[in-house]
């Protein structure tokens, strides 16, 4: 199937005398996440996964992923002809590498302009103008040979009221336009979804658990221009645009619209993010001012009412995960439970929170050597059925109009080998050392990232990701420019200083292919400590309230400072969450946040 | 005095209508430390320390130096027309941000173009041209009314033989000829006085404890020169140089060296260490490759023989400062002693060593409340007479042939009160948290540096400095690419990535105004630890040998973890020192590494 698809592929290239085409995993936004619409890269190789990029010759069709799906990634692509490329690898070509070393001298390079952003685009046009060839940007042609695609997500979008937002859409475009004039910006050119969904306050529900509305935006000194399919839009939402003097535009208007601006006119974006196609349409000599859009760090640094709105839809979040926690280990081994069964009453537990909108991402559930894939996510084919032995991970999280969640916990589902033990044990001081951290402000992820993976490295062991991410606000659950890492990745922008009112999630883990997976993950709320002669000290509140399981701690593995820090991180999941409880649950739940 | 010299430097400012005159601690090679003739700075200010920069206004006079001198500088510039302005701290313009609001329109801004580098200059020229003004750079108008100023050092160079520095000038010039082609580099201008004397394996005595020869070099695909005083050669030097194809040039005459370039020649050199003059004096439109000097990173990673070398003289060193250790604990209070005459006495069995060739810095023998002030010097004046009660601080090292040392304790000399043992305690585990890490091939300093920082910052205690610095081979102690910090501070340039065989010292401390300070600070030799799916592991091995006083220790406040790391090290200790001491100090030093 796969093979076919890549045969029509190339006769759509022969008729246009393309050589190699690229087929990154994007939208028309730069989202992590995309709707079916624009899966055009798993359409053409197969690889189901988040993240990756194929590049497609006439010869050779290639795959570029990173450590995160190496095991998934390989299963998926067997029996086909796309070869698999371990992203960070040694040896191992970027895609860039790639590209410039196979596309031969005049070779031609294509790729569908609107789903390859701006710096991106640039690079692979040096390339080919470096080779006096050129670049095919105007079609796409994974859809001329796509039958059936499903068509654009055009869901309704609705208004965030100002009680969970913290901040009205007026306060917001002043502050930004403060920023544009610091810049020397007429015109801010936005096209983040997750960005313009913040600024305007509102959501939507075109990408699967990432509650934005496909469109772009463009801010002016005095207006704002919101390209947005109408269809999506209510009478409500119409009323609050003219209102909050936001103009709505056809979605596609803004290729126009970029075309429109005067040459004079400085307008800020960032080319990360913005399409090549919206770029191209500039006119040309005029001055663009390439800087990361400021309204992400401006959500990243959450307010006071979104703080405390938080905090709750991680309470009640909390109390479903842990009446999930105790009913899979009483029922364990005692009725049949797969790994989708016990995601679907996790679901079923969240969805009777109040306020709950939807799923945060797709829930990992992940039994035995499954999680060892780190971005698993069980198939009716792969379902396994839960044993009353060895670990389930689940990976899980909701968003609530009150906020988003992302959890991981590890359960023993009943024997464990000292290894697992020790190696959960691990894991959970990677997690209580960082969640610890007291440091000067100034600090970044950077700075603190080993921390976390000191323990596992001290082993020789690693996990080969991020430790932690930025976490939207009813948005992308995955957000910069905070984060937790201890290489630089520029193009991730996750490693800003951190700042009072950031949330980061702390997740280290252990991943043995073929035997386990273990992740202990919390929410870490930033927060100002005390200031002295030395300056200003910061430090971290975890905001995730579930037990970390006490049956896969060797207590005797851990010093006395980690057995604290456990114990009082346990005492504080009683008291938010014990009043939400059974009677019954409410016991349970004091031996699994016992003293140790 | 000062005020009078500030006068005659104004009158002399004046004649020429400049506004501004900015004296930097400097000679023209960007050395750390300078000879006596270059101590303008110190001239202008009375300010001692090694570090800081003086500008003088028609009206004001300030001078910026950092954390480790602000407590010495308030005293020192007392009584003064001098401003002291304390670089880092929040409020305080920076040099450069103090020229841009102070120099008028049209204002003129004076320096001596060769004690200024090329890139500080380049932004002071740009500051006074935004203002329509303009720079005076030719003339050295501290030397005008400098009366009585000691002349260019002129002391004798030596070749360091190959058994010590473990590669011949043929093969390093041929691995710097291959990173100029990198490059594409067909001349470089190298000033460092320390790359220099690294790249030909040649020393001198031009510099207080740093064994350098005052010398410009330049090297080009076939030939190398070297801008060298003449009378500072000996016969075997210069058939030495002759073997190796150096030629020699006066030493001025780097600058008629640098105008004749022909103009289509690219020039590789660091405008961070080439002074304005002789980046001046490059042809226009010539190519200057501005990069950092290859031989920073070469000689930052050791060599075997170095290695092995390094080793042999931290034992002989090791030996000298236990000797001390043990007479200073059994003597005090018995006898007179003061800090000087305790550094005195430290010095002659450093002298008594083999090889030995002379201090690597001016010791630092600080009781009591001195020590909180971070490069106190004992002067006749300041002189401490050492009681048996606190803190005697010594840091401390020694030059050989076979490598140098830097090595600074604490000392206990009698009762402390719990508060210093807590905190000796906490430094303590700082230098083993770091000592002790892990890490995968690609970290830097800022990823370790929270190992070391991470014990006091949990107590809202901090350093305000770096954690560690590179060390050279008979050279500089101070020494990049490598080194301990938590932000980046891009002109220290001591942030690269750790690489097997470089050395870095671990030096957290505590400093506190008007009680006591503390530093434990031994060398860390990176290593590669195992290989395996997850990269390359590096470690690091502690290579200064001397206890670290268990008189001042709290076992209860360290891990178990953390008492085997002292415990470890200091059977290192007594295994590698204990052969060389008498049967009574051995005795001695078997109590102080005993196992707690």
């Amino acid at each position: 199937m796969i093979a076919g698809r890549i045969d029509a592929l190339r006769a759509e290239m022969r008729k246009r005398k393309i050589d190699m085409y690229i087929v990154p995993t994007s939208d028309f936004h730069e989202s992590e996440y995309v709707g079916e619409h624009f899966k055009a890269r798993k359409f053409i190789t197969g690889f189901t996964g988040s993240a990756g990029t194929a590049v497609i010759t006439l010869e050779e069709a290639g795959l570029w992923t990173d450590g995160r799906y190496f095991i998934q990634a390989e299963k998926e692509l067997a029996g086909t002809p796309v070869t698999l490329y371990r992203m960070g690898e040694e040896g191992v070509p970027t895609v860039r590498e790639y590209v410039e070393k196979n596309l031969g001298p005049a070779g031609c390079l294509g790729f569908d302009g609107r789903v390859v952003n701006a710096k991106d685009g640039a690079g692979y046009e040096k390339t080919a103008l470096d080779r006096q060839g050129s670049v095919y940007v105007e079609e796409d042609l994974v859809g001329l040979v796509w039958e059936g695609r499903p068509g654009l997500p055009k869901h309704p979008a609705y208004i965030l009221a100002e009680k969970y937002a913290g901040e009205g859409v007026q306060s917001k475009l002043g502050r930004l336009r403060g920023k544009m004039k610091e810049k020397g910006a007429g015109i801010h050119i936005l096209t983040s979804l997750y960005d313009i969904a913040w600024l305007f306050n509102i959501r939507g529900g075109d990408i699967p658990h990432v509650p934005v509305a496909l469109s772009f935006a463009a801010i002016t000194m005095k207006e704002s221009f919101w390209f947005v399919h109408e269809e999506v839009l209510s009478q409500a939402l119409k009323d609050y645009c003219r209102e909050n003097k936001i103009t709505i535009c056809p979605y596609e208007g803004i290729y126009s619209y970029a075309s429109q601006i005067p040459a004079g006119e400085s307008v800020l974006l960032d080319p990360k993010i913005v399409n090549y196609r919206i770029f191209h349409s500039l006119p040309e000599g005029g001055k663009a001012i390439q800087a990361d859009n400021p309204t992400e760090w401006m959500k990243a640094v959450k307010n006071e009412t979104e703080i405390s709105n938080i905090r709750n839809a991680h309470v009640k979040d909390g109390v479903a995960f842990t009446k999930f926690m105790y009913w899979l280990k009483t029922h364990v081994g005692k009725m049949e439970i797969t790994e989708i069964s016990a995601s679907d009453y996790l679901e079923s537990l969240r969805r009777a929170q109040d306020l709950f909108v939807d799923l945060s991402f797709d829930t990992i559930s992940a039994y035995g050597p499954n999680a060892a894939m780190m971005h698993y996510t069980a198939t009716p084919d792969s379902d396994t059925r839960l044993e009353p032995h060895g670990f389930l991970l689940v990976d899980s999280g909701g968003h609530y109009l009150d906020g988003s969640t992302d959890i991981t916990r590890t359960m023993a589902l009943g024997e464990l080998s000292w290894e697992e033990k020790f190696h959960f044990t691990t894991v959970c001081r990677s997690n209580l050392n960082l969640a610890a951290a007291k440091f000067l402000y100034g600090c970044c992820g950077l700075n603190l990232d080993i921390l976390s993976r000191g323990p596992l490295w001290e082993l020789g062991l690693d996990y080969k990701c991020g430790t932690g991410h930025g976490i939207g606000y009813l948005l992308n659950v995955h957000e910069g420019p905070n984060g937790f890492r201890w290489k630089l990745v520029p193009e991730r922008n996750d490693s800003c200083v951190l700042e009072e009112g950031m949330v980061t999630t702390d997740e280290p883990g252990l991943y043995l292919e073929g035997k386990y997976g273990i992740r202990t993950e919390n929410e870490l709320l930033c927060k100002k400590a005390g200031k002295n002669e030395y300056g200003q000290f910061m430090e971290f509140e975890a905001i995730t309230y579930a037990p970390i399981d006490l049956d896969a701690i060797l207590p005797e593995e851990m010093t006395a400072r980690e057995r604290k820090l456990l114990n009082d991180y346990h005492k504080m999941v009683y008291r938010e969450i014990s009043p939400f409880l059974t009677e019954e649950e409410q016991k349970w739940l004091a031996g699994y946040t016992r003293e140790i």
